[in-house]
């Protein structure tokens, strides 16, 4: 996927020009290895290597002496690729090779019983599962941080008054802190699906070999075991051809993309001139080549964007696999590259995300005052005909409808009418009426269970830290 | 969506040209109006309008009287659809309104009374749940009916031998018990997958009203009990705005298509001339308008292709919620086609496959015959040299290859060498060798966990049934 | 995809019960059937039918009595569908099944002369490629009409100022013709690529028969003719296996779908209280069930979600085509509810995008207050510098960033800093800066070819109207 | 999005902890750095600043002095990356100011002219039209290759009888030369849509500006025509808000992609043991880790899954546009990685197809001998009864089916049952219907315009090569 830069643009002819005229061998290699990505699982190659060498020297199929020095000998490899000094070399097609390629370079024969009973088509389903794992349980301690700073600014704007809308038009009054409870919810969801995730994925195909299992007496618990799975995967023909858990994970992952981009809608929005409920610090702002004045949320746009990445991702491997006969198929190959990616950025935008809140400021006042805008409280004025005058509720509606039309023509509030003006559509209006109609006292009445009054925000921040942040993530 | 057939071809300029000229309101009550769809709500929707009215009436919000006019009267509009006696009307938009209209003009003024502390928001998203929560079950029932269908078939062809394919070369012998008990597995995680979200979405939001909560002294948690949810959802902006359960039960959904479009795929094949595996049932078989002779496999490749369907729908979903500010906007209305094509889509390739299955017939004979050819037991070859001449794998790999070149040239199998054409490759081997040649000798001796013995099959065919069949469905 | 209103909640057991229950036949026939679809394609399939028949007499295949006696029956057939006289089967599978089951109940015998030399694979391909040419025609139609409106707007609105946003930040200024003109060229480019479409897909598949095909003398050229195609198509194997038309198709649709998403997503933000450029009249605006002031866009929030709509059957049919042997499959059949279900919505979102702009209001004294916010015309200050100072660019760009970060201390605009405040920062500023840093000024000297100046937005809204409106769209 | 090698398994907790860890400015300039992906557009963007320079000085906006300190300086620049000199820094975000600040290093004060009347907004939408179509312009030449080698095989291969298959069953003999005109068909049009693509995306941004155009007296015809436009854009918001041309590129891209896909999924077929009807040559094909036996057919898989990685691409950047208000937003940064994965994964899948079909050997025979299978000349024995005997077709297919059944329940061909055995069914029935039976005289007779009989396919392919190998690419 990384190419060199192009030649001249004039000269476009010979961009790819050459891998056209390449070699048929050229190409065959180029589509052919995956090293550049798969290089990414040499931990999780090794970690597998080592169980199954362990486990064979332990059931007598390989022996003690052969068993030290493979186990040896992959150290020395994983040692030479964490220092930089391991070549990757794309004729060796993918790291299984370039690993036991160079393992047979550092202890000769010995390297070569490593493959015994086993396949590259188990083993790259055992790395790959390993990997994500390391990937679900990062993302899940990404999502339970970005919980804490929800909730910490929920208990902080408890009682910060802002308009809430539906349809981007005000509706009713809400407070802040439940806005950010809103989303502590929908990442505590991601958090559940992401672990029911890692749940099914966390069982081993190593063993499964080529596709059908093998006859030698290998132990697959002891091999399950050592790698932290729950249990050896149960049919050799599906552990070799199921990509399930990249398709969960990639599935899930979209979803907390879906959450991301509507967080990330919203601080945009609200940082333009017209709302101005927000401001982004100067580190996460950019400036214009052109526009001297411009304070740009780009990170806010790219997280939004990179939903888009990650919905691709989840399509390709949907469309790679559809259709598949069993048992392995080198279409599955293109499994990783969307795993990879569509990982690594859930992982730079949750990061992201979390830096952009801890430092954002909000304009309280700003707020408050639009949301005394546009007749926040007409739904408390209904409710208050239903309470008190017991008119049923779809004549309340028509009746302060009405009132708002008087409002709208008078160019003023419902809080602004008289008593005598609202009498004029309602006879029964009394005074009292007015002590609905204010923004505090509306977001105070939303008291039923899952509301947005301030005292309900106060206990479900703190039902919240109780319930996600003690949660396990894996 | 439906669409009265068009006038004749050659005046296409009046197909929608009606559609551009109609009045402004027109093409607003088109595109505005989801009656036409979400009818599919009613009884969902008149169970979830009984429960809130019994609750207000518990609550000392409406009067015992109200609610038993409403009660009777939901009672008498449930019938009227039921029975087909109801008009539908798209000026009244959706279910919400048909229903409540139709109890106004039954009961009068207390049908009035029932919306109150409740608004569609809240209702749609109950009433989709409840929905969803059905099909999930449905779905669940299905899958588990497919997966008893697959374990009959295991224990039936525990033995039976059939290729075992890579890249759909001839990889190594299995059996066919085998084979279907990977699906056993995939449909195991399906469901699975499908009972985590069910626990998801069985969170009641209704009471969350317009998006803030209400002031009325409602109890949610009486609500959502009498609808069957486990608890009322926790924040009130989340619970009108949120569609994760749609999302994720389409991403579920998606994966099973995967499933059934990988089995269709080799149902396909085997029902070919050339593979000749299968025979599907007449009743699963179409003919053809112009090939008198033709037996197509229609009802398989129409559930490969509705696979296409469901990542579509999949699609729409994210789609639609990439970057939408809370609370409730008026897109999410575009989430209810999709959840309900795919549900029916879903409900039926199952039923589909299902039916298929138990009708087809498999040819053990040519599977047989097929399994022997193309070198299969070359892998047990290998192994035999390692476990019997302690050969490293990688040594034996090589030999082996000798060998296979070897028999290529000479026409014949492996097993159709002399122990002196072996020996031209390697001394060592002896006569013992062609035990491992033979297809049932290679089948047998994969018995590692999970592998495809008959053995091995007929112990997980037994294990399967006791874990899948006896697994309650939600 | 049309389902009966399901019964009880409680007993979801029963909603899709039966379906599983079902005779086989039942799910094979529910499956299988795709006339509750296809029957729109009434009037394509006998056009197609009756130009086959006057060839096959033309050609001496039948006589002429029979050509008579079926063209005459294909007319009473086509009346009684408009009539709606005509009773759709499913048993009958498709639309060509049930037409002419029903001639021959019309005309007898020679019913049977009429399939002579063709098939339904051939068939079908032809109808829809009727049926999605007159949509695109229809299509065309309507974007023309679009771009009219935006021409009118943009004539009106040259001068109107607005801020212009990039990262939704204030800009520059621009006007609002400007902007208007901006949808013009997409929509510009949306005709071009649905004229492109329209030109490939008007080759006729009929006379391919089932695959290879016929050794009846047939005509092809001329039932092309007939049917308005440019050309028979070339080869019978991809006549009756290419779906690419449609692909085409609903790609170009994806895109006419993100430019009314965008469009719609700024009327969103407009028709907001904090923004508040925009109002939409009252036809196009809907209210809330609970809130009685609110005034929502629900039109636009519906065509911004049908995007998603629009990709997700794209996805559906790139998927259903993927991988799929020559030639003919049943999986094809997936075809026809994308593109039915896409060209709708697509014609419906135009015409809906049309009547929300015709009835639209904009408030220019609201932007023109909102364009001088925000620094908008520090880049003419930078302008001024590189002109004037001949200062480098770059240079400008820093100095401008000084002279913003003063305004900004004191809470202030540009123009209301003091020439010797200006000169603390770049000593050499003259007091005729202050020329461009006005609004209006700022719009003018954007004159530059593709500019925003208001002569230049005249200018191109002639010139669009010119290329644009005569433009022939099919 | 390259990532180094993890650290070890047991401690995926470090994995990406220091990224969440990391100062927010490290997240931030991860996230935001465009330049490990965009320096593939150094050619496009150094010819877009000379272009713009040279004019620029030719428009007396900046001194010839300065114009020639530029343009020598952007060559030594270009040579410097040219040579694997240059480094690339992330701190300098982009390639854009990569190029700017290394500029200013090289040539001091008079770089900082350079970017006098343009934006990084209209700058990038350049580089990546230029990129574009030197993408697709090498995709026209590798498509136009591989029809080359496509009609070669067609006249190679017109007489070469295989079994025609729909719904992969055995439907009527064709030629192999007319399956492979099928796909020139296809890649003729996907030339075509790639051609309309080129053609719209061909017109020039720059002088856009950061959105509103410049007062600077530029002249955008001049740096257009430079550039090898047809013209620049007409109106500047849409000049950078426009990603139509990567969209339009992504659609026609995928469906070349099916096209392929659907290529390698018959050439799987046709290579498996059960087919047979075509060999991979050695270098497209790979061996096993395991199996010493086999030859999968690796790169047609790979070519097969690719499109999934197309289809991918193009869903990621429709959703990342979906709903963006103009002009210019970050968003639109996630454009790049889509088209360059999309556009080189294209070209390698083709020059794998190219090079896979040239060293590919079809098995005539054998697909001759199953061309002769299942009935395949069962039309032909149906027309000869409508043409002959004067049956209606509808007749001849039910005595047709007879027949069939009787040579089904006799075990034999039709043109083993004697004519006394046809009587049976049909009593007009004579000995020259025998001459229909044969496959060679069936295709022999299917030569209707683009039918698959020889002469015709021999015809076809001549007027394919006039056709299409002498369309100019662009």
């Amino acid at each position: 996927m990384t190419t060199e830069p192009t030649k001249k643009t004039r000269k476009t002819s010979t961009i790819w020009g050459g891998r056209f005229g390449a070699g048929v061998s050229g190409v065959m290699e180029k589509i052919n290895a995956s090293i550049d990505f798969d290089k990414r699982l040499y931990a999780e190659d090794i970690a597998g290597s080592k169980a199954h060498c362990t486990m064979l020297a332990h059931q007598g199929i390989i022996s003690p002496e052969d068993r030290d020095a493979i186990l040896a000998g992959l150290d020395r490899v994983s040692g030479e690729i964490e220092e930089g000094r391991f070549t990757f070399d794309a004729g060796l097609e993918d790291i299984h090779m370039n690993i036991e390629h160079r393992l047979s370079e550092l202890i000769g024969d010995a390297a070569g019983r490593l493959h015994t009973a086993r396949s590259r088509n188990d083993q790259v389903a055992t790395d790959l599962r390993l990997w994500l794992r390391g990937a679900v349980d990062e993302i899940d301690r990404g999502l339970r941080g970005l919980q804490e700073v929800f909730i910490d600014l929920a208990e902080e704007h408890a009682a910060t008054v802002m308009p809430g809308f539906t349809h981007l038009q005000t509706a009713q009054p809400v407070t802040l802190g439940h806005h950010f409870l809103a989303y502590v919810e929908m990442l505590g969801r991601d958090r559940g699906r992401m672990g029911d995730c890692r749940k099914r994925l966390n069982e081993c195909p190593l063993g499964a070999a080529a596709l059908a299992g093998t006859s030698f007496p290998i132990d697959r618990h002891m091999t399950a075991e050592a790698l932290g799975f729950d249990t050896p995967s149960r049919n050799s023909l599906d552990a070799v051809s199921d990509r399930d858990f990249a398709l969960e994970f990639l599935g899930s992952g979209a979803i907390v993309g879906i959450h991301l981009s509507r967080l990330m809608e919203e601080l945009i929005l609200w940082c333009s001139a017209q709302f101005a409920f927000a401001r982004l610090s100067d580190s996460y702002s950019t400036g214009s080549s052109i526009m001297p004045q411009k304070r740009n949320p780009d990170a806010a746009e790219l997280v939004r964007a990179k939903t888009g990445r990650m919905i691709g991702a989840l399509n390709s491997l949907l469309t790679v696999m559809k259709g598949l006969p069993l048992a392995y198929g080198k279409d599955m190959q293109e499994d990783k590259e969307p795993v990879f990616d569509a990982a690594e950025t859930l992982i730079i935008c949750i990061a992201a995300t979390t830096g952009m809140l801890k430092g954002a400021t909000f304009d309280a006042q700003r707020m408050r005052a639009d949301a005394g805008q546009g007749f926040a409280t007409a739904t408390d004025l209904a409710d208050w005909l239903v309470r008190v005058l017991k008119v049923p509720f779809r004549k309340a509606h028509q009746i302060t409808g009405n009132l708002v039309k008087l409002a709208e023509d008078r160019g003023c509030g419902l809080e602004d009418l008289s008593v005598e003006e609202m009498k004029s559509v309602e006879s029964r209006i009394r005074e009292d009426i007015f002590q609905v109609l204010s923004v505090e006292n509306s977001v105070k009445s939303r008291n039923s269970y899952g509301g947005t009054s301030p005292r309900n925000v106060s206990e479900a921040a703190a039902e919240a830290r109780r319930r996600y942040l003690a949660m396990d993530g894996g």
